[in-house]
């Protein structure tokens, strides 16, 4: 359950203050020459953004490639990767041992599994998603050449400096946009493109929303005004209006797939929160670390590689 | 891709107007003497919310069983059922063989497929939805066994009465509320809780945004209004409030699992519409057949029907 | 468990005496025109195969098809079929129903299930192979298309004349060649084309074991005369010999892939043997109702269609 | 397709001369104390049985952790591991760069992926077979918890000494024993048992036939003598013989599961053979490099270390 996707496989590994974190990208096309400059450059908007905001941990995030390439080129075989965790300071977290944070997943971690990493979060760290990163990447740069591209931005945020001020955190939305998947991906019923998309947004911490096209306000259209046209345009059939966000029955409509992803607020705010202990007492915590005020101007990077991910799985499995 | 789930799987068959629609649940467990009653009433609620709206197709769906049973008590093999498809009228599309419905999966279908079933949606007919409710009777009997129970209701609808003047029609949305999940059931990274429940209900046709907890609305608050206070309830952990819709870091915290699904308005609407035919030219339709108003009513029950799959899956990979 | 294949999936159902047995085929190509005269000469195989030799159960083996067809071609959508168990006699089989059949699966799914199908062997039954049958001839179907052929034959099988008079049952061993695989099909690692044949050979009853190209002799061989030269033939490379059964490193080589399995005697034997019941006390039983001599004949066409369903899909996750 | 399990999954990395080899284990039990001189030993058991045969790469095989581990216990989360590649030597290999080598996987991997990693084999070595035994290492330490144990050993080899004479090699037969399984476990179509074991040894290298009980000799044997009766042994139900080799329909009967695995000849002998090259010119070839004569005395390792994983994972599915 560390597996994403069908042909295109990422698995990911790590905790936030163990030896290092990574993963195992398995089903990439070979004969590739890897673009480690954007690689890098795509790991730089996902760092910049943190550390433009808050988060003060280090990480020089330099990845070590461990299999299968050859002088940078694809070989088919599984291409593993890892990133050392640098700059740990466990005992930063030392006093949130026994102690369940409000809104984050120390204590269902627990419940399943009998105990928890509980230096910085451990496996339920946003460090962990840097693995998204780089297979995000590398799914890109096969969409292009297929002339494929993905973007996305913020489209709602929280006042971020109030939030500081107030030692508070904001949630936000960020919407994804993907040009140039032609008409006839994805599977009509259980694997919809629609559905892929959500259960990859959805392994993002802190996401609790997603809507394609219209999505929610959809809900109080009337079907007339809802419908997307057919129109000929230059010989292609397209939609006048894009209201199903590029994907109708779960398939692919040749127009662009459009979705919005709802990030909650980060819960570890620096106020001090009601809580209670393992042994099921009641108490304060104040926790302090280093933490965002947001994750949204990170999530964008992540959004993108999710969406690179699966609709490469979706190319894979189309062609 | 027509199968769902991991331990329990239901494998779905059939096409609106071909003889007839069904299913294979694998990996139910033995023993099981099946309700069958339950499941008609089931079958009911989908049927009644049906026709009391606008559908008038007659379907006595009457359930076969094919496999898995022996006096009814569930062999722990797969179990087969099917419902032949009755008063079929494909004369009724005739006129609709070679132009695209807006909104429909006519257009992509035939892209993905180079042909599709043009009788009455084929594949895509919200009729293959019917298995899902079996299945979804079958999970809740068996969840009813250990406490959990499933309701959904709706919450947001258009106004039907004047939608059906206007021969218009209209959407919605459907909350549902799974009680009595413990903490500890869900996959942390790319198997969340909330990730399968969203891929869940983005098989349902129409569906269109999903939400977890207080979803879009969290991407507005701060966190420390957002976070979920645990407290101790006569010795057992729990949260004072539920914004996080009972799961967390993808695990399932113990309290309600509580989530929303947005539907858009059926496309058949009876006003004439512009669109394109198979050639590509300009055309215009005003479907007739027998549709309804809204999916709404229907989609409750299965809703709670995927609910339950889905709980009923976790349930399995967690003991 | 009861789905085989990747992107080419069976998914199997029924027991011996229930209402039916059948299969959901997803992810066959769309828009091929099914040649059900084929199909039908496919079952004939494996039936008169069956009756000449000696099990007297009467079975019209007619194929009712559910979904996915339309005017006889492919959809693309899952294609449901039955076939209606008929001249079912259960009352033969009513003395077997609290004794465990020596070398049958009678005690191994009751320990399994906490309970069985005591009715003809139930799941365990031969007769639950027929939708192999029917999901090999449409693999064989597309895979001629592809100038892919298979075949299998009976090579060593025991005196069938004596042990009927005996009253007892021979084994034997099915040697099977696919022909026209081009080089590079297969995945190296734990997908490799020899181990999924393994998969799929040691899902049918009996089977007992499985080799590639000179198998087992190969143990006793030195790696010079065990090698396969390359050589090069008019212009195609290829192995002068093929001590390998055509797959090298997983990976097809564009040789005939050759392979054998051994079958043992079918244990339902006429003559008495000692056993224990469900109460764990020994007893004596002779097994009467209506069996074969032997699986060998029946046995052929099974492994063809094996062979062809796993060869397709090698084809479909290669291309 | 790098991957093995369905709920205790093992994904390994890895060429031969790239940086590292090594994998991520995921569903490994939580809470388990590793033993990680048990695990050191059975590396151990490999590189012995390695070295004092003839293969001189000195390979210190450190493993590094990298994941899923706080103080030595399991986390629940995936288990990364890796091991560094050194004492590489590519110039060894440097004239075997565009050259087919005679029954090696250089010609299908070029084939499947259009160019292959020439350097010691790559992704083909047997080197890659290294993370097995980590990961067979800890399913055994689960398995030994429950009373389970497996056992293998060599049962037929070719005379080694008069191969390494003659710049030759030679081959050979593993038998493997699980002892301690109880009845009821593996699924009856297509997950027999049988079937999962046969799968994962054939992801061996060099691997051309496996058999189960008493396997190819049950072909040649009648049905009465091949049969194992059932008796009550102290108030348990056992079979008095074992032909069946502990598996019954596909599910363990609670007798030893007795397997054994027919290995082909290394084929990298040192004598001179005739080939072909890249250009698809006839040439000769002298393979010098380090090579093994025989690849069974650490063959005995992986046969044990897969069967542990298929016995944990089937213990996972089953209970």
């Amino acid at each position: 359950m560390n597996t994403i996707g069908h042909l295109f496989r990422l698995t990911t590994f790590g905790e936030s203050h163990g030896p290092a974190i990574g993963g195992i990208i398995d089903g990439c096309p070979s004969q590739l020459k890897l673009d480690f400059d954007f690689i890098e450059s795509e790991l730089l908007r996902r760092k910049t953004a943190q550390s433009s905001i808050s988060s003060q941990r280090k990480e020089s995030d330099h990845i070590e490639w461990l299999s299968g390439l050859l002088d940078g080129v694809t070989l088919g075989t599984p291409i593993a990767f890892m990133v050392r965790n640098e700059d740990c300071k466990p005992e930063d977290y030392e006093t949130l041992k026994d102690v369940y944070r409000p809104s984050h997943a120390d204590f269902t971690y627990e419940k399943k599994y009998g105990l928890r990493d509980w230096r910085g979060g451990g496996r339920a760290s946003a460090r962990t998603t840097l693995p998204i990163v780089v297979a995000g990447a590398m799914a890109k740069q096969v969409l292009k050449g297929q002339g494929i591209q993905v973007f996305a931005e913020v489209t709602s945020i929280g006042d971020m400096e109030q939030a500081r001020k107030e030692g508070d955190t904001v949630g936000g939305i960020v919407e994804c946009r993907i040009v140039g998947v032609p008409a006839g991906w994805g599977e009509p019923m259980f694997g919809k493109f629609s559905a892929e998309l959500a259960h990859a947004m959805f392994s993002l911490p802190a996401v609790k929303g997603f809507e394609v096209g219209d999505g929610f306000a959809l809900a109080n259209m009337k079907g007339f005004e809802a419908n997307d046209t057919f129109i000929n345009k230059d010989g292609q059939i397209t939609t006048l209006t894009n209201h199903s966000g590029g994907i109708q029955g779960g398939i692919s409509n040749g127009n662009d797939i459009v979705f919005r992803v709802a990030f909650k607020p980060i819960p570890s705010v620096a106020q001090s929160q009601q809580t209670v202990n393992r042994a099921g007492e009641a108490c304060e915590i104040a926790i302090e670390g280093r933490h965002d005020v947001c994750a949204l101007p990170r999530a964008v990077v992540l959004v993108e590689a999710l969406a690179a991910i699966v609709t490469l799985d979706e190319m894979l499995l189309s062609v």
